[in-house]
C-alpha cells in the first residue's frame, strides 16, 4: 500500500468526512467563522528543526485525533482515501 | 468526557455567553472597535519553545479569567460548549 | 475590585477622557494624522523575553503619565472605566 | 546531456504528466482547491544553510516520488523535458 | 516644563517649521517624492535592545539637526510645539 | 573596460538574448507562467553575511550559466550589453 | 560647508543628473522596468549592527561610483545638490 512520509514539522492527516459525528457527538460550531476540520494522524514529519540543526519531536503521534483550521495545509488524494498535509502549527488541538 | 489538548504556546479558553455579567460589572465598551472576547483557561499547552528548544511554561493558567481579542484563534463546540483555541499573546489580561 | 494583569510585554492603561486638559495644557494637534492618546499605566506585564527564555523587566512603571498610538493595542471597559491593553512598543513617551 | 543543479535548500523535480496514473493508482482529488503536483527528485542542493554557516543535508534524495503544492517553484524546459526547481519546504510528502 | 522621555530606540524630535531656510540654505526638493523633515534631537531613548538584553546606545544625540522621512513616527504637541517620537532607524541623517 | 562589483550576496550576470538557443537546445516553456530567464555570471559578491559577521563564499562561480526567475533582480546596460544584478537565492539553477 | 551624516548601514549618494553619460558611455536600459539610478558615494554610515551588537564597516567607500534602484531611499536637497541616503543592500553595484 502507497504511503505518504512528510518531511520536517509536516504532520499527514486523514480527513474525517465532514458530517460524521464522532463518538464524542462533536457538532461542528455553524458561526459565521470556518468551522474547523477533524481528522486523524497517519504519519509525523523527522520534527522541528532549531537554530543548530537539532530536530525536536513533533508533539502529535501516529494515531491521534485532532481539529485544524479550515485553510491550512495541502489536499492529497490516494487509493480513494483524503488526506490533508499541513505544519504542526496549524494543528488546534488533540482531542482526548 | 472530550477533553481538548492544545500544543506549544495554544490556549483552550471556554468562552463565555456574550451578555453574560462577570461578578464584577463587566460591560464590554460599546465603542467601534471589536469588544474583546471573556472565557476561562480550559488547557494551556506544553509552552513557549525557545532557540535551543527548552520550554518555558505559559504564564496562564487553568481556571483564570482572561480577555481576548476578538478576532484571534479559532472556535471549537465540544458537547455542546463553545471553545476558542488561541496563542497566548492574542490574550489581553487575566482578571483577578 | 477587580484588577486587569497583562501578560509579558504587556501594559494596562487607564484612558484618559479625550478633551481633558492636563496640568501641562497639552492640546492634541490637530493634524491630519491621528492624534496620539494619553493615559496613565496601571499594571506591567512580566517583562520581554529574551531568545534564552530570561524576561527584560519594562521601561514604563505604574503610575507613568505616557502617550501611545492611537490605533494600538484593545480596549477593556471594566467597572465603569475605560482601559487599553497595548504592548510597550506601542508606547510614545513618558510624560515627566 | 544537460545538467540542471540547484542551490542550497532547491531541488530539481522532474514533472509527472498531468493525467498519468502513478502504480497505486492517485487520482488527484477534483476539489475547488488546486491539486498538488507529483514528480520524481533529480537533484538536491547543498543543503539547509544554519545561522552559523553549515550546511544540513535535505532530507528528499534523487529518485523520490514527490508531492508538492501546484504554485511553487519555476518551470524549466530542458531537452524537452519539464522540470520545477522549488525549495525543499513546498514538497508536501515523499510516496513511498 | 513638562518633558517627553522616550523609550528603547526611540527618538524626540522638535520639528521645524516646513518653510523654514536652515543657515545652510536647506531648501527642500520638490520631487514628486514626499520631501523628509527636518528637526533637532530633543531626547533619545535607553538605546537598541540586543538579543541577549544588553542595550547599545543609540548613534544621534540631544541637540543633533536631522533629516527623518515624512510619514515616520507619531507627532505629539506639548507647551505649543510640535514634535514627534520616532524610531532611530527613520532618521536619515545628521546634518553637521 | 568598465566592471560592475556586486555587493554582499549578489551576483551579476550577463543576459541571454531571449530567443537564443543554447547549444544543448533549451528553448523556453510556453507555460503560462513567467519563463525563467537565462545568463551567464559575470561576477559574484563578497559572501552571505551570517550572524556572527563571517562571509560564506557563494555556491555559484564566475563563468556558471544559469536560469533565474524572471522578475527578480535589476538590469543594467553598460557598454551595450545588458547585465542584471540579482541576490543568490534568486538563481534557480546552474547548467552543467 | 553642511555635511550629511548617516547611520548604521546607511549610505549619502551625491545623484548624478539623468541623461549625463559617464566617461565609460552607460546609456540606461529603456525596459518597462525602472532604470536603476548612479552616484557618487559621499558618506557611509558606522556599519552594520550584528546580533551581538558589533558593527561590521560597510563595503562601499566614499568616492565609489554606484548604481543604486530607483525606488530606494528618500532624496534630500543640500546647498542646490541632490542626495539620497539609503541602506547599502539598495546599492546594485560598484562600477571600476
Amino acid at each position: 500500500m502507497t504511503k505518504l512520509v512528510p518531511i520536517g514539522d509536516h504532520v499527514v492527516i486523514k480527513v474525517e468526512k465532514a458530517k460524521e459525528t464522532m463518538k464524542s457527538g462533536i457538532v461542528l460550531p455553524d458561526s459565521a467563522k470556518e468551522k474547523p476540520q477533524q481528522g486523524t494522524v497517519m504519519a509525523v514529519g523527522s520534527g522541528v528543526m532549531l537554530d543548530n540543526g537539532t530536530k525536536i519531536p513533533l508533539e502529535v503521534k501516529k494515531g491521534d485525533k485532532v481539529f485544524y483550521s479550515k485553510y491550512s495545509g495541502n489536499e492529497i488524494k490516494l487509493d480513494d482515501e483524503e488526506y490533508v498535509v499541513l505544519s504542526q502549527h496549524d494543528i488546534l488541538a488533540i482531542v482526548k
